[in-house]
């Protein structure tokens, strides 16, 4: 049974399950403010590339509740919210691709000004629908590379609690886990926020499929022990030369598993290739609190700490792109250039 | 100022500083049984293979004391002491050989029984004693490596609370600092048990070297960064090929390293080169407890743990090894094959 990490109330508030208190408690939050939507991004309550997209763009709703819906001040007031929301986490695009959608569709309602709240809604459903209809694309398109039997290799978390379905890299896992084949998984627990131990194994092993944590620094021995099949990861962003930007320690996996001849994967929705960004190095790298790296274990106090959330996988590294439009190679992601189009 | 990691107390029982409760507290233990001594190695209280040789032949020593001093009763003591000692870490190859030596020692005296103990104790402080010296002739060898300017990248912790003097890793940086070269380190946390952060943050911000501590996923960004002039590690075994046991983490820093043209090298002293094992691959490879990776997050209940202690770095990946011998390359590997004999 896969979690819910995103849904509206009645009152089309958003609820959103408080993944920082994952696996110990699964606490439900209702957010009724712009800024509690912010907060809640920020805070990586609600986290991963195409799950914040679909947040904010639920977040941006809530100002065009209430007195003057569709007024010109309303209006401003949404554009406001997306500003705010654009600005928590500067790596994954999906989350300015979402809010220039969210704008598009305020625009689009200016001549019906008390359809604004509706029309913001029905936008965010959308993105939230569209994005449960590529995990199951994705997972599909990568299905063939986890055979019976296989062991995939994983870091951080792109599974369903990272977005609207049934996740990215994890995607492909459940559907050959629902279809009966006799899957594992390592996961990374991916340091410093433990994605993987907390939320990548809890998801997994709730639903049934056997997981082994390690510590990120083991992936290089558990690869070249020669019983991991592929590696397959998310992106929060994938620039036009397929570089990818994903969480910090993808990059030493994908090196590592160069290193053995091991299949290293990226699984990512259309929302998450961006072509105005040309290559890996002009992707921003957000520099995360020094708190969170020293929260975990008692570090020594005098010394600093580097604490980048990213790091950049070179293209050449990339075996294949799981997609919602397939499995491509490098040179066909210039396919993926034309973004899907608003719902209507 | 370095910190003593183990000494005699005038009784003769073995004072060990607990490097579990490190950086938060500076404990002191005082060990009087060889059974202290060995649950002190095998939880980690002292560690590091060239201080847990010491501790070692310390605690056979204890075995000795009391009434019967000499005693053929008594040698037999001190013998099953040292296979509950050698019982305690399969890995490192320096608690074999110390304890070895106070086997050789135990024979040696066989003809002079009321000797024992006091036999014992100078066995032991000679090996002590020998570490402290080629820790300084390391520090000696590397220090061309650590130029003024240079960050160094280290994975564990190999400094002074690893060994009887300045450390391995540790010890040519520390000598560049008391040289008055500008000198920085860049410091793996080292999960699962955080060395990196807790430990070798923590004596080097100590002794006044700037410290810069990251999650171990971080390193091969940091290494693709350019700022870090070499890496040097220690080892706990290294094969007659050059094949190099050392902390979980240590092999995927050295594909990266090699991935950005960054040098890599390995300080160790001899005895902790083992002319008796071919490669890497005859290397015993510790496995620990899950809790060790749980404890530090809370993972997913139902997952399962891998936690190798250990990993293995292939010798084509190290530039140097870094000896009390001087610095050597692969091929003069064997120049090392005859060990220190027993202080007379």
């Amino acid at each position: 049974m896969l979690p819910a990490p995103i849904a509206w109330t009645d009152r089309h508030d958003v609820r959103i399950l408080d993944q920082t208190l994952l696996p110990a408690e699964e606490r439900y939050l209702e957010l009724s403010t712009v800024e509690e939507v912010a907060e809640a991004i920020r805070l990586l309550r609600v986290r991963g590339a195409p799950l914040i997209g679909i947040a904010a763009a639920m977040g941006a709703s809530l100002a065009a509740r209430g007195a003057g819906n569709g007024s010109a001040a309303r209006r401003e007031a949404v554009l406001a919210a997306c500003d705010l929301l654009q600005a928590t986490r500067p790596t994954a695009v999906n989350l300015a691709w979402a809010l220039e959608r969210v704008r598009e569709r305020v625009r689009g309602v200016a001549g019906r000004p008390d359809t604004l709240h509706e029309a913001l809604v029905a936008e965010a459903t959308a993105i939230w629908d569209e994005d449960r209809a590529m995990c199951e694309r994705i997972g599909r398109a990568g299905l063939p590379l986890v055979p019976d039997g296989a062991t995939v290799l994983t870091h951080c978390n792109a599974g369903a609690l990272a977005t609207g379905g049934i996740g990215t890299a994890l995607a492909p896992i459940y559907l050959a886990h629902r279809e009966g084949r006799s899957v594992r998984v390592i996961a990374d627990e991916t340091r410093p926020l433990l994605q993987g131990s907390r939320l990548t194994a809890w998801e997994l092993t709730r639903a049934g499929v056997p997981t082994t944590i390690i510590a990120d620094n083991m992936a290089a021995s558990r690869l070249r022990s020669g019983d991991v099949h592929c590696v397959i990861v998310g992106a929060d962003r994938i620039a036009r030369n397929g570089d990818v930007a994903n969480k910090i320690g993808t990059y030493g996996v994908a090196l590592a598993a160069r290193a053995h001849g091991v299949p290293f994967y990226v699984a990512a929705p259309r929302s998450t290739f961006d072509p105005a960004t040309p290559d890996g190095a002009a992707i921003p790298i957000e520099q995360r609190r020094p708190e969170e790296v020293r929260q975990v274990g008692p570090a020594a106090q005098l010394a600093e700490i580097w604490n980048p959330a990213f790091d950049v996988t070179p293209a050449e590294l990339v075996t294949g792109y799981i997609t919602d439009a397939g499995l491509l190679q490098r040179e066909q992601l210039g396919n993926l250039a034309s973004r899907p189009t608003p719902a209507a």
